[in-house]
């Protein structure tokens, strides 16, 4: 038997109906790791747009209007999802604006990306300079980020006096984004075996101070350029003991304290240790926040534009990594953001539309 | 190349030096499930023995006289040991009465062992009769335990008027042993993102007072029959969360309960429940305890025959399965206890020595 040929890509039809470049968008799977085709699939429908250049870098796609306009305007999004659960191919509710498009990805994020498309085709002459950014590996390990690689190997790309990430916001803007740490607190006592528990010191039960210190703290709200940033501090993990026989010497609690851009890392650290004061911990990781950037111009003619009010946004998302360029970042997308990675996450294409109109009139 | 020839079996000297017996036993490393050598070493040496009925089932040896005697008494021991570290073949150190034996299995229980050997190869012709029993199995679940399979299929082989199970307990009498009980408390919350941890409710944190309430509890100390068994509650594991940015929504703790033998599983069970009211609990491993059948004439005879004072054995041992078929039964063994398990344990000769002239004092 002759080798079957390549699978045919699904065509994206970049100036159609915008749930239908949903629904195709979730049927190409592309759990993190696995975005090459999809990235084919939009490399192939951006290429008959000549008002783009286009640039492809693994599987982060570039597309860059070069008009020599004096602002640059960077919309990003990523193209991975986290692992399907039964709910790929989509499926639809509804009827006209009341549509609903259901299935892995189609909140976090490729309602966004398909906003990112419909808007890079529909403006052939923006009044800002305008650089789409397709990226993948967004749902693993920071260290394989496809942003993150792109800032690293060729900052060059990601030049611009604005961003605009469209994660799902429920259509509105959230500006900034919370920090996030983690730390490792330690228990530790004496082993001994269980049936002589005097001889040893319990590990496990030295941690009853500390979990009762978590649930009595009251996080902090912290308004930073008039958005109200809500903290928190929790225990996400704990482990202890090796054996039902043996008293354990040893449990370790990871504790996460997401923290308001108004504090860099050594704010942060310095504030878990004084609440957690007289523990042993270990900073095991940490993921600056990012100022929502609302004092600069631009950020007050994107939210004129777009309409509505600024809302903080309590997740970390990869605005941090423009932050940190001193790029002002915002995010602004379709889809329930405590919907992502749930498996019965969905899109209202109301939502899509809102994004998209919203993007056309402050940059058309 | 031929095939090699099979391992000769290691020479056990029942008559000679009861330390170098030891060593000898040591040194045929038998780890649970791998019991057949050590096994088989030990029916060559007692198959010459011409006053023993000897019989193999599977791993477990049954050697018994037959004289028809009034009583009988069973001696047992176990023939396997925990994982080794590095402490096999055994090493030495001292001279004479002050010898001591290290290695794996030397304390847990393979001086007991010895001291069965020794005991069946020099009374000919006991006051009582005697079957030694030697069973694999006793380090890994209750399920595969020899003595138990030994039990259930084959009960006649068990019955007996006095049992002396020859567990480490420095060479002294201690009497039962106290029952143990395991628990999975199990704490409940509702996930969410770590971010917007206001919208969950921590686990993790739940467990605080239920840890701090069992640092709290004063274990009682309970006398039976004279002697003064020591209980204790106590977290022996914990787990929960399953990511570093989700609340958790479960977390289990284990805990142990070893309680005195004036209890049964059901009062046992009352007073966990009682301790840990307001808990969602299971109860998920009972074994009952042994009361220490000091009352008991037999008792009283090996007392008075061995010397020194009785004491209570806090840990669960296989005089628990004696106790349940009726049969009183004490521990008595060469090696210190805290040892067992422990990559230093290691026996003294002079317990050897003790074990060994107090048993032959008693049933010569």
């Amino acid at each position: 038997m002759p080798a079957s040929p390549p699978e045919s890509l699904p065509a994206l039809d970049l100036t159609g109906d915008l749930t239908e470049l949903l629904v195709a968008l979730v049927d190409t799977e592309s759990v993190s790791g696995d975005e090459a085709r999809i990235a084919d699939a939009i490399q192939a429908a951006l290429e008959p747009l000549d008002h783009l250049e286009l640039i492809r870098d693994g599987d982060v796609l570039v597309a860059r209007t070069q008009l020599g306009r004096a602002e640059r305007v960077v919309l990003a999004g990523h193209t991975d999802t986290v692992p399907i659960a039964g709910n790929v191919p989509s499926t639809t509710t509804g009827k006209g604006d009341d549509r609903v498009v259901h299935g892995r990805g189609s909140c976090d994020m490729k309602g966004g990306v398909a906003v990112q498309l419909a808007v890079a085709a529909a403006l052939r002459e923006p009044a800002r300079d305008l650089t789409f950014i397709f990226y993948d590996h967004e749902e693993v390990e920071a260290s394989l980020n496809g942003l993150a690689r792109i800032g690293r190997e060729r900052p060059d790309l990601l030049a611009a006096s604005f961003a605009v990430l469209l994660e799902p916001t429920n259509a509105r803007v959230e500006g900034g984004c919370q920090g996030t740490m983690r730390a490792e607190v330690t228990l530790t006592g004496v082993a001994a075996h269980s049936a002589r528990s005097w001889m040893g010191s319990n590990a496990i039960h030295a941690a009853g101070p500390l979990l009762e210190r978590l649930a009595a703290h009251t996080s902090a709200q912290v308004e930073v350029e008039g958005l109200v940033y809500r903290e928190g501090m929790n225990a996400v993990r704990i482990a202890g003991g090796i054996a039902g026989n043996v008293i354990p010497d040893r449990c370790v609690v990871e504790v996460n304290y997401r923290f308001a851009p108004d504090k860099d890392d050594a704010q942060a650290e310095a504030y878990v240790r004084e609440v957690l004061d007289g523990f042993d911990l270990e900073i095991t990781d940490v993921a600056t926040g990012a100022r929502p950037g609302l004092d600069r111009p631009i950020a007050a003619d994107f939210l004129a534009a777009v309409g509505g009010e600024a809302h903080p946004k309590f997740g970390w998302t990869d605005v941090a990594r423009f932050s940190a360029l001193d790029i002002p970042a915002v995010n602004f997308g379709p889809g329930d953001p405590s919907k992502a990675h749930a498996d019965d996450e969905f899109c209202p294409t109301a939502d899509l539309h809102t994004c998209r109109d919203a993007l056309l009139r402050w940059l058309g």
